[in-house]
């Protein structure tokens, strides 16, 4: 048993900023040799328009390779109903949707209002539930952009916490609220989780936070703090903010999971064996911005590598 | 008034991780900009045998220039009773003694037991107390490895402990506890800390991180909610680990005033002035190792920035 969740999102988040294609052969030796240090959940791709983002035209064969790896939870990112549409079809386990809560960074990303596309929630969980049992996808609602945006500077907690509710008197399984661009800092993550935790009840939050300025890791503690016990993260702190270059993205993965189980909180990863992903991951992907503190400096003399879950 | 005290030491810690000399007026003027940007304590120098660290042989010149800024808190650090003899010479208004709880690195360090360095405390002390009141500097006792140790792992705790009530016995004014080597984590942060806090009753502590793995930052966080209210930090990360390179050294001041500052914690450091500090002193100090987030990421939109103190 594990105490926190540790999910991969590098191979949806990270891979959609790099330009080249990255082969899937890749991305499928990824998936399984993060699913062998003991991750347990990773979202594979995104489920957007090819055009949009090329990177994922290898979708359907990354997640049939993911979906063997029995125990791993499969998830894919989609931007709207006829994503999900898709990611049903490829019999992934999870159906993460993402809505901006920001009125215009959801123009920017998906075209439309954030009431639009919370009424196309309603459908994507209709489109799930018509589904037989055994092939019904877990549906989460995912809100960007929940502790600022670039385009608005500070984002209401009131409208984070009234569309968390939406989403979840709609049918969310889970819910996650996403730093999309580094905004967050410890005592608004306190607040906010805090709340959404007490306004949700049961349904289960992950945390998404990304690292660019710095506080990735204080953001997680401090969630840690309202109770969370799921968090996003990608291996090399892969997906940089393309406002900022040189700045990181997602918190680093080997990073989280050196806190977790520093701090005594099971994770079920062996950070050996995922210190040995990144290093044949970052050599495959050949020149990007990677960060991360621990793959740099190396374990600590007696700290205690977990063993895979 | 302010609620947090940071305390700038890459003066110390980060020009002492440096070969080449750093021409005394760049030192003098990193001093005065920081101060006109509101920081309100630094630690100039290492009051250390010139044969091992040459870049402090202006020392007598920096602290000079640094005590003319009415206001600043102007400390040094030293290794022995000589260097606090030459310290209270050279007036400072504090005394940074420094043993590290380790026994391996205090011997590797200063060539003698911790026990050795423990007593020559005690004639530090009253060397200070022999002086005319008006010109007698606050006496710190500085724990280094309090967190763990490269070359002994794990540091007992009780150890720590049992050091820290007896600098305080032997008269210290304030207590500094150090993450050398950035082995501690926010667990281990919020045990020792608080246990340090409850043993010392009135006696300040103040905090001093490194970044070395990451979880500079979330350690900080751990240690406010252990009621701690000063911290150490040096502009652009300087002061890399010698044993890690690439790793970053202290954590970085920049990035501690926004996390704080974020947090609605006064700091009395404005912090646009502060990078535009660290602008002119990376531009002075050259091809270095700089670290900190918030310099490439930029602030955020909305961020209010403080009026210096």
């Amino acid at each position: 048993m594990t105490d926190v969740s540790v999910h991969e999102v590098g191979t949806r988040d990270g891979l959609q900023s790099i330009s080249t294609f990255v082969p899937t052969e890749v991305k499928k030796s990824w998936c399984r040799a993060e699913f062998h240090a003991g991750v347990r959940e990773i979202e594979v791709c995104s489920l957007v328009p090819l055009k949009l983002i090329p990177q994922f035209s290898d979708a359907g064969e990354v997640v049939r390779h993911a979906l063997a790896l029995e125990g791993l939870t499969v998830a894919a990112l989609v931007p709207n109903l006829k994503g999900a549409e898709k990611a049903a079809e490829l019999g992934v386990h999870k159906i993460n949707y993402v809505i901006s809560v920001s009125e215009s960074h959801n123009r920017a990303n998906v075209r439309r209002s954030t009431e639009e596309s919370a009424a196309d929630f309603e459908r994507i969980v209709a489109l799930c539930r018509s589904r037989p049992k055994e092939a019904r996808p877990v549906v989460v609602g995912g809100l960007a952009t929940a502790l600022g945006c670039t385009m608005e500077g500070k984002v209401p907690e009131d409208r984070v916490r009234r569309l968390a509710v939406r989403l979840a008197e709609a049918g969310a399984d889970e819910i996650i609220l996403a730093d999309t661009v580094g905004y967050g800092d410890p005592a608004m993550v306190r607040r906010l989780f805090g709340a959404v935790t007490r306004d949700l009840g049961a349904v289960p939050i992950t945390a998404h936070f990304h690292d660019t300025r710095g506080l990735g890791l204080a953001n997680v503690l401090a969630a840690l703090d309202a109770g969370i016990r799921a968090f996003d993260a990608s291996l090399a702190g892969l997906g940089g903010c393309p406002y900022a270059p040189g700045a990181s993205g997602n918190i680093s993965t080997e990073d989280l999971v050196f806190m977790l189980e520093s701090m005594g909180l099971k994770t079920g990863v062996n950070l050996e064996k995922l210190l040995a992903v990144r290093r044949t991951v970052c050599a495959a992907l050949g020149d990007q911005p990677f960060h991360g503190a621990i793959a740099k400096a190396g374990l600590p003399k007696g700290f205690t590598v977990a063993t895979s879950a």
